[in-house]
């Protein structure tokens, strides 16, 4: 099960067989003042700088979204587009909530994007799928719906079959489809870890599809974030994640080594490699 | 699924409904020159440190082992155990390939001990099930016969099934044994970690024991080893491990935080209470 992303001139294939694919998270103004005001003010330095630095910390895909209080996103998410596509040439993930700020993304990039995202809401399916048809892209599929985000794996891998039957049902076929299991908060639910990696098995079962995951959520309100996140990177990993959202430069560690692990990186060649990049780094 | 192990006044439960139980594996002269050379001279005090030190950063069992070069284990494994029994109460795991040793220090230790190890080869089973059986010990089961270990899943779960019958034909029950996997070197077999883990996932849902792993040879020849042993450890506790035998100094972070993510951690306090004691431990 393979899913092709595709820049202007690079192509990234996400599949159970590859090496696990990091989809940089950064480009994204929630929490973000300082690119919040730049994007307000129609400046995409920050945006290029962001791009960069993510590419050279391993990500093969980057993630764009804009969207804060007094962004107009429709001018602004083809803007951001344009902005990353001249500093770099990987493949875009296309970020928004509004369906006319992806559609004006989507119409200046020339290559075969990931749109995030869609979800088992009946408003979205209607909005998302038929823009991703028109687009020939792929896109990644949340596991919620009119009812909300559901509490156990049962209904979460429910929501991925839908999906995946209608985006079939609309000639967008199912390896295009990047299911998100989607991580809560274990400080508030003891079971919110267990119920998504739970959920990511049963998709990895009985869909086959490629699957991501924005796994940061989980350690919300908790002491060391990062080292909560990394563990639940590498069990989400071993469930079968293979093309996360992170922050690539704290992530990429555990990624690497889980790869590893999971028989993804022969002669543990691209870890070593790695190692070798950071100790020079800090000599 | 219980497994109990006693000292002569506490008792530990090993169950997939609990939290992980660390078995501290210090006490091991292995690479450890200064306590061979104190275990051939008969002087416990580094064992004494071993034993308190391990309690200190969260060890519930202590695993004892004085093989090395020199060292008359039949005297020194039960004068290691009842120098440990000066100093701590918690479970032993009385660890030689001596069965004399092992008779030796199970003769001197009041509680129940965990017996380690018996493996599938016909003479292990024939040495070591009778006296667990006669001192109503627990005991690790290595998942390895007279052919070797094997290199795939099916053989060492065959051999898990093989060695809990051999047991439970001699009025051993199941609960008294721990299954371990075996984790064998990755950076000379890709499929090495992989292998190990459907080997836990498989005994996990075939046979429901409990579960051991010595983890650290996964990472041998590689830099980095620790990080490498962290991932690997989250991955095994997730696929079914719950009594691993570790560097409890090293390890038991990753494994707090693993916990909580399995739902063994209500409210995160375990792993709270872990936090803040090393951050007063650094202030």
């Amino acid at each position: 099960m393979e899913t092709i992303l595709r820049s202007a001139r690079t192509e990234v294939t996400i599949s159970p067989d590859n090496a696990t694919v990091l989809i940089g998270e950064r480009i994204n103004p929630t929490g973000k003042k300082l690119l919040a005001a730049s994007l307000v003010a129609g400046d995409m330095s920050r945006v290029r700088k962001l791009a960069e630095s993510q590419i050279a910390e391993g990500a093969a895909v980057l993630d764009i979204n804009v969207g804060a209080a007094g962004v107009d996103e429709v001018a602004m998410l083809p803007a951001a587009v344009q902005a990353v596509m001249e500093v770099t040439d990987v493949p875009l993930c296309i970020d928004s909530a509004n369906a006319a700020a992806l559609r004006a993304a989507l119409e200046v990039y020339p290559g075969k994007a990931l749109v995030n995202s869609v979800n088992g809401e009946e408003a979205s399916l209607a909005r998302v799928l038929p823009l991703v048809k028109e687009f020939g892209a792929a896109v990644i599929a949340l596991t919620m719906d009119d009812d909300g985000i559901p509490t156990d794996a049962d209904k979460r891998t429910a929501i991925g079959h839908k999906i995946i039957a209608r985006a079939e049902a609309l000639g967008i076929p199912r390896e295009d489809v990047l299911i998100d299991c989607l991580a809560l908060t274990v400080s508030a639910d003891t079971s919110a870890a267990l119920t998504t990696l739970e959920s990511i098995r049963r998709v990895r079962a009985e869909l086959g599809v490629n699957q991501t995951l924005g796994a940061s959520n989980i350690s919300f309100g908790l002491p060391d974030r990062d080292a909560i996140n990394d563990v639940f990177l590498a069990m989400a990993i071993a469930a079968g994640v293979n093309a996360p959202i992170v922050n690539p430069g704290l992530s990429r560690k555990t990624i690497l080594i889980s790869d590893m692990l999971l028989g993804h990186d022969e002669f543990a060649l691209n870890y070593v490699t790695y190692y070798r990049e950071q100790v020079n780094k800090q000599a």
